[in-house]
């Protein structure tokens, strides 16, 4: 009797692992801002909460693998807001982005194949790669130039034979960075030469600021047969508890092996598709109140790290994340410090250790993200509190 | 750019495939009695529904990735009115049993292992198994005896060194077979002996007919470390489109690995494990009022066949399925005739082809399986058309 490999090595979520040290510290009367996960304090839109109260079927019943038809008619008209131009045959409503992501990988990768990401990436990537069997090739970007996409030959150099599809998170998580529009048509010039993939996942698509614009990968005609988006109505309605995403593309193969992975599993919950369709009609206006209180956000959070000294971040552009190199040896003790052995006024502050969101080993272990989830004067207090502790905690070493 | 081999693999659902004919005879006005799928058509409890009405959260959140804490101490107290003894850390909630049988999989396989189980067995094992990579070794078991378990040497007949577990579904789905607590006590020697996991789907545990009395794997201490029960509240409280499920086991790395696993999807729908919470302070009255009617759609259907010349059918000891053998050749054709050219009063009735349910190719082609998930009356009426259509359908031939 032996469990399998895979769950023998699985990773541990280096978000959740220290959740037990901010129990103590809680358990201990001490008060902990929780910096380390994207679960936005932003309220779920009250039309959304509308559709639970006002349900009225008897039998909660399957909805189709496919995901319920009006819902995604109308995910066409959401996606058309955005210049993506697909039919309702071309969506498969998953259980959340995470199932988008599992099925994605799954429909293109055999075991011990690749698919480079760049890194630092979003940590659960490694654990869907993990049941898949598929390996992570992980393309190294660096906080120093925003984790910038890194040059076509940097990429050339980790494509082989193995190789099955590129994949980005855009914009990014943890890193805030966006990919401009060059930087997809070169990302598509190379899985057009070296016959790729070409995966997405754009559930932070509003989450972009200063004014710029996403572009989507279903923006680029000459990969619309290699383009895969994942998608997903958690962080976009702060509905992250609905598990209600969506993988879309116009390869009619890949949509008909997903649909078959699909219906598996059965179907997607029947009564959040209610639900999230009722969001579906928000137009940019909600959108835009969200992105003011975000940006201001991001810059508070930005500004009280500039103030720390030899702390290297860049302004991320997009998401509610951002990366920070610390000057610390091991920013992981740094974390754990902080739940244990730190507060200020009888408050703490917990962020994520970085180095598992990188597939290299030994790297980011100096950084940690911040996910600026909470109001203004919260986060306010919460990077006092960090920023004190880190100096507490660099004088005591 | 090449699809994975399981996607380009992967089996189309039986029951879901034939959709479109039924869609087709729909459209041209026939009206098709669905005994093809297991969505019953008891209504949800009203318990369980107003907690959506009532659902005051502003903030749609994640939840644990192992589940609420509350909805799983109730599960305890769920378990043990069935003698099953264990602890809210020995339940991990998952996105249905379709979540709970795809990890309990991955836990034990590596690619190529095999995975032991009855057939006809429920198809979507197959989709997990392809998703895991792992193989199902099936253990053929016959209509003409209730598909009784086969003998421990039959069994060892298929074990070999890649064999990692025996999986049964108890009570069965397609078969409608329940396995006695002798039957359990030789698959327990079984497993000891040659060192393997014993996974139980164990989501019709209340439907069980003639006044008899389920024994679960849990409730075999010389198996407790290597006992998984796969469970759902989809069958149990018609609530199919929730999508709420669990995994038990006592063993306790089992857990930490399907916790890791569970991380990584983050956690299941958080709203739903309110309302399911509802559902387990339902006690035996409820379950009486319930099996009393599918005991009687039993009857009906089984005393229907068996007025049909040549069709062989046990009557089944639980689930809400019977596995009727027909005088014909191709089952499957069958099904899609009634679909396509036939219908009585203009209505005809879908039934799954059975042939999708067995590992072994070309077993169950002459089998189908009814699903008895309408009232009495619509019941009736099916069989009627099942009746006279198979006569219409052997005659032309």
């Amino acid at each position: 009797m032996q469990l399998s490999n895979r769950a023998l090595n699985i990773q541990a979520s280096p978000i959740r692992k220290l959740v037990p040290l901010a129990d103590s510290a809680k358990a201990a009367g001490i008060h902990v801002y929780h910096l380390n996960i994207g679960q936005p304090d932003i309220e779920t839109p009250p039309e959304m909460m509308k559709v639970y109260a006002q349900f009225d079927q008897k039998i909660l019943a399957y909805g189709p693998s496919q995901g319920l038809e009006f819902y995604r008619r109308n995910l066409v008209k959401y996606y058309s807001r955005y210049a993506i131009d697909i039919n309702e045959n071309e969506i498969i409503v998953t259980t959340a982005g995470s199932e988008a992501c599992f099925l994605a990988m799954l429909a293109v990768g055999n075991p011990d194949d690749e698919i480079i990401i760049p890194e630092p990436y979003y940590t659960n990537y490694n654990g869907f790669a993990t049941w898949v069997g598929v390996k992570i090739a992980p393309l190294t970007t660096k906080a120093e130039n925003g984790f910038a996409l890194p040059s076509n030959q940097e990429i050339e150099n980790i494509i082989n034979s193995r190789t099955r599809a590129i994949m980005i998170c855009n914009p990014g998580n943890p890193t805030g960075a966006v990919y401009s529009k060059a930087d997809l048509q070169r990302l598509a010039e190379l899985v057009i030469k070296h016959d790729l993939f070409l995966i997405s996942d754009e559930v932070y698509r509003e989450f972009i600021y200063d004014g710029e614009v996403h572009t989507s990968i279903m923006n680029l005609p000459e990969i619309s047969d290699r383009a895969i988006v994942v998608d997903s109505i958690s962080k976009r309605y702060s509905a992250c508890g609905a598990r209600i995403g969506s993988i879309i593309s116009h390869n009619t193969e890949l949509m008909a092996a997903l649909m078959k992975f699909a219906q598996a599993r059965l179907c997607p919950p029947t009564l959040e598709q209610y639900a999230a369709n009722a969001c579906l009609s928000l137009q940019k206006e909600y959108f835009d109140v969200i992105l003011t209180e975000y940006q201001a956000r991001r810059d508070l959070v930005y500004n009280a790290l500039q103030e720390i000294d030899d702390v290297i971040c860049v302004k991320p552009k997009g998401a509610f994340y951002i990366i920070a190199k610390l000057p610390v040896d091991d920013a992981e003790d740094f974390v754990k410090w902080l739940l244990t052995d730190y507060s200020l006024n009888n408050e703490t502050v917990m962020v994520s250790p970085a180095a598992g969101f990188y597939g290299t080993p030994g790297l980011g272990k100096d950084e940690v993200r911040i996910a600026y989830i909470l109001n203004s004067r919260d986060l306010q207090k919460a990077m006092q509190i960090f920023k004190s502790g880190l100096q507490e905690y660099i004088n005591k070493k």
